[in-house]
This record gives C-alpha cells, structure tokens and sequence, in this order.
C-alpha cells in the first residue's frame, strides 16, 4: 500500500482511528472503490452472477479486492488512473472513491451503568442479549480467552450465516464467527480468504469482549481495577470481522472495513460495533456512511466512534444520522498515583503500573529547548541528561503514553510524570506503564511547572494508592472526546449519545506493563481509554434492547436510548466537561446512556429506510443518492424531507446570524405509543426562557392503543441577542415515563 | 383610618398583602413612623425612660400610637401635616414615614417535603425545633384548635419574656405568647393594650399552624385532602402577634406590624414568619426592612413573603438582603374536579366543594358585554341570564374565588367554571367554593371558549374525583409568585428560595365552603395558597436548623437552606414556571427547600450585621443607612462592601448594555467549613460556555479544621452576543456535599 499517513494525530494514544490521503500518480496501482448501478430490473440470480458482472469492469481477474453484495452495490479493485477513468466511462458506472487507511480507535462498566443481574432480570427478563449476534468490525480477536468462553450459551439462531477463519475449536457458541478482510493478507480476488483474524494488537479483542463478553472473575491489570469483567450483553453472540492489521501501528482500508460491514450484514449480524472512523465527509463519498446505510436498510443497529479529536468543536467523525454515535465520559474509578514534590505539595494521577519509588530529582522533557521535547517522542531526550531522574513530559495525540515511558526509561529516567496539556483537562489517564509514572491534570502540569523554577534542586516521589471507587465527577465528559456540531449533516444533533471511554478494563491478548513485572496467573486485561471503548458498551445495549423487542427498527432502539438518557452525573448535577463546566449538547448528545431506562422508553421517534433516502435528498443529487441506496432513486419523484422534519429524537436547528423574523421556525416530529394505555404525556420545555421562545402543540398527548402514533409541532422563536448556541430539551411526561429529546439552537456567526 | 386602598390588586385571592396610599391632606391626624436618633454616647436608663424622650416630640401624650425599643429607634404618632413638620425640626429627628395599610398575603407538606419522621430523626436528632420560639406576624390566631395543643411539650425557654393577652388557658406551652398590635383596638398611646389577638380571618391560624403546628391525625377540608396536618418544626413554640384586622378585607398598618416585629425582638423570638409584604421601596423608607434588619442584628432569623404579583419581572416584594424572600411553588397533590362539556371533551380542574353535579347549560360571564364581567364581581352578572346555568368566569386577583362563587350563586348559576387567564398558566387553585365548582387551567378555558362558539346549546358538567397524590409536574413555580429582579437591591439575586404555597392545607377558626355543607365532626381546616403559605414553612425550616445549629448566625441559616435547595423536580427534571417551561432563578431564587440536607450543608457564606452596614453604606447616605442601623453611621469611615463582595450564598451581577470590555468582572466570597474535617471540595460551573466563561481560583478548597474559613474568587467574562439573561451556578464538591450557588448575570437593555 503505497499510501502516506495524513498526520499522526490519530494514532493510538486514545485509540482512534486515522485517515490516511492516498498518493495520486498516474501509472501505479491503487485501490479503489467503485459503486455501480445495474440496469433497470436486473435481477441477478446469485453471488458469483453479480461478481461476474463486477469483473466485466476490469481489465483482468486478478485486479478484484472485494465483490461486494449486501451494502454496497460494487466492487474494490487495483486500477491504475488511466484504468480507473476507462471504467469510469462504462455503463452501469455511478462513482468511485479512493481507498483509504485507517488505524483503530476501550469493566467496572455494568455496575456504574446500573447493569447488575437484579435490574437486568426486572428490565430485560434475565435474557441479557439471548439469541442477538453482535458484529464486531476491527483488529481481529484473541479466542482461547475466558471472555469468549461459552458456558451456558445456546447455538447461534437457524438464520446465522457465518464462519469462523480459527483452526479448531476456537470459535464456539460465544464467539460464532472470525473472518479476515484485511486484503494485505489475502490472495487477489480474496480467493485465498483463510487467514485467521488474529488480534496481534489487542484493541479488536477489548472491544468484543466489551460489547459481548463473558463473565470473568478476578479481573484485573497489574493487580490494579480488580472486578468481575462482563460484556454489556453477557448472553449475547460475537461474530469478529478483522479489517486493521499491524502490531504497534494499526492500518484498515476503508474497502477491507466495508467488506467487513457487507459480511456481517450477510452473515446475520444484528448489531455492528464499529470503533473506527475518518474525518467527516459527504455521506455519499463515505464507505462507512454507505455500507452502515446497507446495514440499516436490513434492521440491523450500528454503533460508531464520534472520535478522539475533542474537545474542540466540529471535530466529530461517523456522523450518518442512520447510526449512533458514541462519545465518551468517564467512570467513578480512579487507579491512582500521585506525585508529590519536595515543598510537600501532591497531586492525585493516575496509573496501572504501581512499583515502589522514592524522591528523584524532577526534570521538565521541555526543558532541554528542543522542539516537541515535552513530548517525549523517540530520539527527543537525546543528549539531555535525565539519568536517575523523574521526568515531566506533556501528554499529546501524536506519541502513545506507553511509547512515552519508554523513551523516558531508554535515556535513563526512572520516573514519568505525564501532564495532561490540553484547555484545563482534569482527565487522566491510567496506563500499564513501563516504568513508575503518573498521569496528572492540566492544573497539576501547571503548579509542578511552578515549582520546577522556584527550586534549584527539584525533587519528586511517585506513591501508589491502588484502585479508587466512587470518585467525582462521574460521568463527565473527556477531553478527547471529539464534539458537534456535525459537519455534514448539520440539521442533525451530533453525537448521540455518551458512555464510557475513560480507563476502561476489558480483555487482551497478553499481559500489559514492564518486561520486569511479575507475570500474574490467570486471563490477561488491560484499561485504555477512547471512543473506540464506549462504542462497543452502547451495541451490547442495544443487543440488550433487540432481544426483548425483536421487532424494533434501529431508529427506534437509537431513540429508546437517546430519550431515556441521562443528564445528570451520579450526584445529580449537570454532566460536566474536561474543565468541569457544565458540558454542553454537542459534547453529550443526549446524554449518558441509561440501560435500565432504556428497556422501557414509553415513547419512540421511529425512522424508516425511505425516510433517510428523502432527507439524502434534501442534501444531493439522484445520482449521490443512489450510490447511498444502491438502487436508483429519483429525487424529483422522492418526498424530500428537510433535516427539521426528519423524524429524529434531538432537534438541531441552525438560525442565518442575520435572523430577524418574528415568524417562529416550525420542526414536527411523530412519537410511537410503546409503553401502556391508555396513557396521557404532558410537554415540558427545558429552555432558558430569556434566550429562546419554545411552544408545543398539542400540549398534550393522549394514548388510547399500543403503537398508536401521533404528531406534534415545535415553534421555535429567537429573542434579541440570543447566544450563539442555546440549548435545552423537550420532555413527554407521562405519570411513568420522561421521553425527553435534546434542543440544539445555533446562530451563524 | 382615612387611607384608601391602592387598588384591590392585592386582596385575597391568592392571600397576599396589599399597600394603600394615604391620602396626604393637610390638617387631618394620620399616622406617621418617626425615626429618631439620640446623642452621641446617650444611654436610655429603661424602656420609660426611652419613652418619655418619645413623647418630647409630639404636642400630647395622647398622640403616641407605638413607641419601638428593638428594632427601631423611633415610634409612631397621630400627627398633623403642619405638627409633623415642627417635628421634623426637632434635635434628633432622622426620618418620617406616613403609616401604610396592608392586608395579608398555606398539609401533606411535611411529607413532600421528606419531613418525615424517620429522616428527622436523623437529621436533627428528633428535636424537631425543641426550644426554639417562632413568632409570627399574622392576623391573630385561633387558639382552641388541636394544631396549638402542647402535648408533650416543655415549657418555653428560660428567656422568654413575651406574654400572652388571651383570658384564661388559651396559652400553653406550644403557643406561649399571642398580643395585639393593632393600634385601631388599642386606647391611644396603646395604654389599653390588652385586647386578644382573635384571629377574625384565618389566617394566621394557618400560617402559624404551618410554621410549627401540633400534629393532628385526620385532617382534611370538606372530606378532601385527608391526611395528618402537621407544622414543619412540631416541637417548637409559637408566638403570635397581631397586625391586622377585618374578617374579610384585611388591614394591617406598618406601624402596627413594625410593633409586633419589635415585640417579637423584645419577647426572645429566634425566628419571626411574616407573610405581608408591600412594594419595594428604599430600605431606609421601609420599616419592615428596618425592623428585620434590628431583628438581625439580634441573631434572629426572618422569613418573608415574595409576594403574590407574579409572573412579570421585579414584582417582588420584601427584597432586604437580611431576610429570607421566600417564593411559591406547588405541590405532588391534586383535589380534582372535572369539567365535562357537551362533546365529550373533558378538563382537569380542582375544588375543595365536591358535590355532585350533572349536565346544565353553559354560559361565559364574560358574554354579557358589561366591562369586566368575565370577573364575577359583586353586580356584574346584574340583568344577565345565568339561572339554572354553569357560569365560566376568569381567575382574578381583584376578587376572591370564593366570592365569585357567591356572585354566581345568588344570580341563580349552578356551577362555576373558573378559567386561569394568566399567561399560559397551567396551575389551578383548589377553594372551598359555595357551589360545584372547577378551577381550570389556561388551555382548558381556551377550549371552553371554542366550544362555547361552536354550539347553540352547549351544556357542561363538573364532576368530582377527590384527592390525588403523586401528580406532575411537582414542585413548580406557581404564576402568582413575585419574580426578580430585585428593584432595590439588583446586586443580590432574590427571591432566595420557593416552598410549598398552592393548595396548602393547614389550620383554620371555622368550617369552610357552603353554608348548605353538613357539618364535619372534629377540628376544622382550610386549603389556600399564597407566598404567605410557602413562607411559613421556611421560618419553621429554620426553626429545626436553629434547633440543630444554636450558635448559627441568620445569614449561615439561609445559607445552609439555599446552598443545599433542590433545582430538580421530583421527576428529576428542571423545575418549571406556570408555562411548564424552565423556571429562572428569578422565579426559584436557589431552588426548592430541601430540610434534609440544610441540616448539613458542608459550607456556609456567612454575613456579619457590620458586613451589611458596609453593603447599605454602597448605596444610601450616611442619614439613611442610620436609619436602617438605628445608630449614628459615618459611611465616610465604614468599610464600604459593593454588592459583588457582599458574602451572599447565590451571585448575581448585571452588566451595561454597552459592555464590551475584555478584562472580566471579578467576584468575591468567602465559604466557612461546618462539615467534616478534612475536607477536599473542587469548584463546577453549571453555566452554558457560550455565553459566559466562569473562572474559578482557586479550583480547589481544602479544609483542615472545624469552622476554618477559605476565600475564593469567581472570573465572569461575556461572550459576544451573549443572552439578556445567563444563569447557571458554582458548585462546591467534596465526597459528601454540593455546595450550590446560583449565578445570574444580566445585560441592561
């Protein structure tokens, strides 16, 4: 793959997922991904009928990389440019994109998302995701792990299509189904497809076992965050499809992410966990975008990434409104460590790895003038004295913190402080460091700062006090975690929804930490953080959810979710940010899911297929459109259906900055009676009054039967000098439920 | 008394309290509040001594209306225009104010207010305000009513003083002390003063009740809201002063009422309820602000009424920063009566009078085309035809509900239907009416309307369903409860905090309802409503609290109450306004009482009787904050304190329209640790980031010993195009306490 990073930023600090611009020469081969349209009315009889007709594009057999079937109408292929612009001349031809590569984006989870056997059987009737298979889209899987153990599970459903790519007996009831679409490691045409999808990284192994893993005693890290790990849908099946390869730098071809999208689709999956994602672009220009389409089309639920590139705003990635994305909060568990100085001063950090050690002298990495220094990247210390020595280097999307500790031990450092740099973070994260180390906050970084130029001869101590529970704020949302607005669909509240993403315990492949620390018995974990680690919780609870309403669409699990959201932290005060101020909607979503309250929504806010295609219809031309259909669609002869009318449970609403009307903005929405009847829902406005006036109509809802669905109107109407955002919700109350939908306003400025 | 009423805007309907201008002619006796000041280093041997000074104003003895000791320095008087002027002449006159006329502005509320006597006895170790006197300034009380029986009660405290002017054993050791103030009963210079303190109207029988009422098992009105009636503080002793007189229309003059606060004072009262108030004048001008600021002074805490005039802006009324303001709010209960119409339509409504009813024709009072006869005041349905009819009249606070019901009646109707014409208002005021009756909401009087248009012969009925509990949204802002911004004092965000104020039940002198209504056995009750109902509750909140907290100054009482006040529902869900929309602070002031929690507040801001001084010196002369402090001030030599650096537990700071400066508004405030030692609290801001950055320094409190006090400073920078009005609040937090202080911050227009 002759292709070159964008930029480092994505890579595996928070473990996100990166984009990478492809080279453009004329002569040499490059991966493409071409959507192609059949004539009117052809049918084609079976798979190898449509990859014959895919063939006919190519100049030769051997330039096939995928034949895709279920969510996408096309296929990738090695093509040099004058080739590609041949087939772009053909007929049937719709458009191609340039494959792109990626690198992947992680269990005291259940108990702080109130998943405890007790609630479960009351909500979910002790069926924790029986008979759900869970499609997992990322780096490949470790089997012979306790996680994926299938005690007491039943065989997969009748309809289950897959296979397993393991030797032996490695796949089993749990895990159903390990395919490998990586084409690097496949013959051309993928004919020789039986690669083992192998985890040799780790992060493909964590997230299943998140979303669906079995229930393991005596979890842990270095013997810190002792637990009972579990997947959120602990009886649920995982089905694996590996898309990355590499070891320490991860790479996925968005063409191998979408064969893997179009397999479990195929397969039977009916839930996908994509912890990957690229920048944003148009819907139609984006693989994911169109291969989840596919997926949804066929009821099938798809939780995404919104991205490790907070807290800046306009930073979210997997952004299609036909999907949920997760962003990413912290959990009331602290692994700390905590630096003191030698004026007496401490600071609370964190850190798996937890050794004994004394007062060293502290040196600041930025100190030695070279540029980058405090980032500790490889070769930054060189030819600075840190032998014996704590260092304080600055934490930064671009070097990994282990990768930190390790250029801090090779120049001789004994100890690494870690500050957290970005605007008055409070997160820190806790890694199985390779040497005694702590990762501090932004304000911790400031003081220690401070104190290194008030003394001519700084010294620290890092002491270890184990695994904390209950700690505040929790949740609150982490600084990486990227926010809305969304840049390409705009009218849509973007993210959806958070979960947790900070310091999160789940399965690995091997044991984490220093060469030197004592090998433990037992399953090996290992606690990262990232939206990569949120998305998996929020499919298992959508499995939790598709197996006791089996009927229900994705856009109404979606709206279960969002609307029984959280929006306050455990003690019951606004969810706040990395700078402990109140976090606001385009950092939240709908705020932090509840999967107690989602079992039993009262109402839902359901979308269908054709739906999606008049609101594509809205934004692009037939011809875009079609390629996210993959059928031909008319969008003169199509309900266009603009983003205000979209039935979607939040509501974004963008004012010109010139807005002056005193004739209120009208947005409908239709609610879905499935809770009991009769009942009666009252609205209620969360909106500073001041700021933006909002009317409902009817006030009231009355509900004689079950599904009956009934519309309503929202009249929104700016007063003078709002503020550039002005956010709040709608809440249906009835006596038992609260289905409440997140208000975004926003004036261009 | 020859003053005439302002307007009847104040009466009765929602019991609240009225001002009335007097008429300013020349040569006729008024009533006028003289405030004196004596020479430097003078000290009056006794209270006589004090008096005969008094009399050397005035040109007789027999002009002496009240002469003050306490809280004020100065008396009152019969005087002339022309004798007041000579007055004015005399060594040692400060100020003269002519005497006002007011009137007066309501029990499951124990348990909604999670009063219960488990909790209690955890909270404040089942004292339950033993030992503490509450003093209320009312319209007299009954008391031969169970509420007042002493069973079980100790004697008062040795430092009592007060006594009580009712013959025989009406007094005990719950209500050890009840007088008479009103100057109208009393022979002049109030030589004759021992006329009991009856309670002609009622309503100071249920404000006292309210505050620290025995608890009576099986109370209820007219055999609804059945429960055990109950005072906040059961164990505390009460103390009545009468003010006001009338049976129907109240009058209280603030000579009298300035008497009976200074009574209060002298008797040994710890905390004083008054639920009158007029409109916001100067606090020099103000003898109510006087004498509760003498009240202070003394460590005495007072608890006043926000007023009735809601839901328009700066309608509040008792704005003293040294008082508590206490708003209105409803309650989880609802005494339902049904309106039924012709096509099967039906609405919500409440009545206390649940007769049975069937279909009459319906008729709207307003259709008579006389002016305001939609109000059903006396004469207004004269010549129209409403026999044998259900009549529809709007809510009014010119006449009472029950009066229009006896409009209605003697006009031959046989129903009443009461529309809520206040802004979208959704509350409905349970009465005793004297026929079937429904108090309905704004939308249902609407759809009357519509129906009532849309038919030849439309016919209604009002049907009954008794009480109902658990009803929502509850607590919300009730419309008639007076709203900020402060007039007089804009730098402090008043009112402070809301209680329970619509459809209290409490205790009463007689039956209410229809004379046709069978007599009930046993103690008598009435459900009304008012700020004058909410605000007897906080005095008996602080009742428990001082009991608790003896050396507790009034300041770190309100502090304890407001930092700890809910900001939910009890759906967990913001409190809203009239309009089911997010009520603002300026309806809230800090939230709704939580009694549990103010016995534990962690931190308290505390205020100092000099500290106010200091704030009065930054808005008045010398000669006026005298007047206030009742001691010759020289604001030249006092520390002058601006309102942002007042030590108030909530904040509130208003900047120019013009603002466009980029350094930012520094706030100060200084926080005491009565909670655990040692304690660690980190400052949240709930504030939206779009509209106003909030800096906190330092971040973080560490407390390590009892009592200890920390200061901290609080960064308000606008953003562009911020809102009019921005509010949020600052959190203190440790690992047991919140610690919440409202911000508001607004941009004059």
């Amino acid at each position: 793959m002759e292709t070159t990073r964008l930029s480092l930023f994505s890579l595996l600090p928070f473990l996100l997922l990166a984009i990478a611009a492809a080279a453009t020469t004329g002569g040499e081969l490059s991966t493409f991904i071409v959507h192609v349209q059949a004539e009117e009315n052809h049918v084609f009889g079976n798979a190898d009928d449509r990859k014959a007709w895919y063939h006919s594009f190519l100049p030769d057999h051997g330039r096939l990389v995928h034949a895709y079937h279920h969510v996408a109408s096309g296929f990738a292929a090695r093509l040099t440019r004058p080739e590609l612009e041949a087939v772009s001349t053909m007929p049937g031809f719709l458009s191609a994109t340039r494959a792109r590569t990626y690198t992947t984006l992680t269990t005291h989870t259940p108990e702080f998302l109130g998943l405890n056997v007790e609630q479960g059987r009351r909500n979910y009737t002790s069926e924790f995701g029986a008979g759900v298979i869970v499609g997992v889209i990322d780096t490949g899987i470790f089997p012979d792990h306790p996680s994926f153990s299938d005690d007491g599970m039943p065989p997969p459903p009748a309809k289950w299509k897959g296979r397993c790519d393991f030797s032996g007996t490695s796949c089993n009831n749990k895990l159903i189904g390990a395919r490998n679409f990586v084409a690097a490691f496949n013959g051309p045409n993928g004919t020789s497809s039986r690669v083992p999808p192998v985890d040799e990284f780790g992060h493909g192994t964590h997230t299943a076992s998140t979303a669906a893993g079995a229930v393991v005693p005596g979890a842990n890290v270095l013997g810190n965050a002792w637990g009972t790990a579990a997947g959120m849908a602990v009886r649920a099946h995982i089905a694996m499809y590996k898309v990355c390869y590499g070891k320490v730098v991860i790479g996925c071809e968005d063409a191998d992410i979408l064969a893997g999208i179009d397999a479990a689709v195929g397969d039977g999956c009916d839930v996908i966990s994509i912890s990957l994602g690229g920048p944003s672009v148009p819907f139609h220009l984006d693989p994911m975008a169109i291969g989840t389409f596919g997926a949804m089309e066929k009821g099938i639920f798809v939780s995404m990434a919104a991205g490790n590139s907070g807290p800046e705003e306009s930073t979210l990635q997997n952004e299609a409104p036909w999907t949920l994305t997760v962003a990413a909060s912290t959990m009331d568990r602290s692994i700390r460590s905590t630096v003191q100085l030698g004026n007496g001063a401490y600071f609370h950090g964190e850190s798996l790895y937890q050794p004994n050690a004394g007062f060293y002298p502290l040196v600041y990495a930025g100190a030695s003038g070279k540029p980058f220094a405090e980032l500790c990247g490889n070769g930054s210390l060189d030819g600075f004295d840190v032998k014996g020595k704590v260092v304080m280097c600055e934490l930064t999307r671009n070097i990994t913190v282990i990768n930190q500790g390790e250029v801090v031990e090779s120049a001789g450092g004994v100890g690494l402080i870690l500050a957290n740099p970005f605007s008055r973070g409070n997160d820190k994260l806790a890694q199985a460091n390779v040497l005694p180390a702590s990762s501090v906050d932004y304000y911790a970084g400031a003081a220690i700062k401070t104190y290194l130029n008030s003394t001519a001869n700084p010294v620290a101590r890092i002491g270890f006090r184990g695994t904390l529970l209950g700690t505040s704020p929790a949740p609150s949302i982490v600084f990486f975690s990227s926010r809305g607005p969304s840049r390409h669909g705009p009218g849509v509240l973007k993210p959806d929804i958070t979960g947790p993403g900070v310091n999160v315990l789940a399965a690995w492949p091997f044991q984490v930490g220093p060469p030197s620390a004592p090998v433990l018995p037992g399953p090996t974990f290992n606690v990262i953080s990232g939206t990569s680690m949120s998305t998996p919780h929020l499919a298992g609870i959508a499995a939790l959810i598709k197996s006791k309403h089996p009927n229900w669409s994705p856009a109404a699990i979606k709206s279960a979710m969002m609307t029984t959201a959280d929006i306050t932290d455990r003690s019951g005060n606004p969810i706040l940010n990395e700078q402990r101020v109140t976090a606001n909607l385009f950092a939240t979503g709908a705020g932090h899911v509840n999967p107690m309250k989602a079992a039993d929504p009262g109402l839902v806010y359901d979308i269908s297929p054709e739906d999606y295609i008049g609101y594509l219809c809205s934004m692009y031309t037939s011809q875009q459109v079609s390629v996210v259909a993959r059928r031909r669609i008319d969008c003169s002869t199509t309900v266009v259906i603009s983003d205000r009318l979209l039935n979607y449970p939040s509501i974004s609403v963008a004012f010109p900055a010139s807005w002056n009307s005193t004739a209120p903005v009208v947005v409908r929405r239709k609610v879905k009676n499935v809770g009991e009847v009769p009942s009666v829902y009252y609205a209620a406005v969360d909106m500073p009054s001041s700021t933006v006036s909002v009317d409902v109509f009817p006030r009231e809802l009355e509900f004689v039967e079950a599904d009956q669905e009934l519309t309503f109107s929202i009249y929104l109407l700016p007063r003078q000098s709002a503020a550039r955002v002005v956010q709040g919700a709608l809440r249906w109350v009835s006596e038992k439920h609260t289905v409440r939908s997140p208000i975004s306003i926003t004036f261009d400025s």
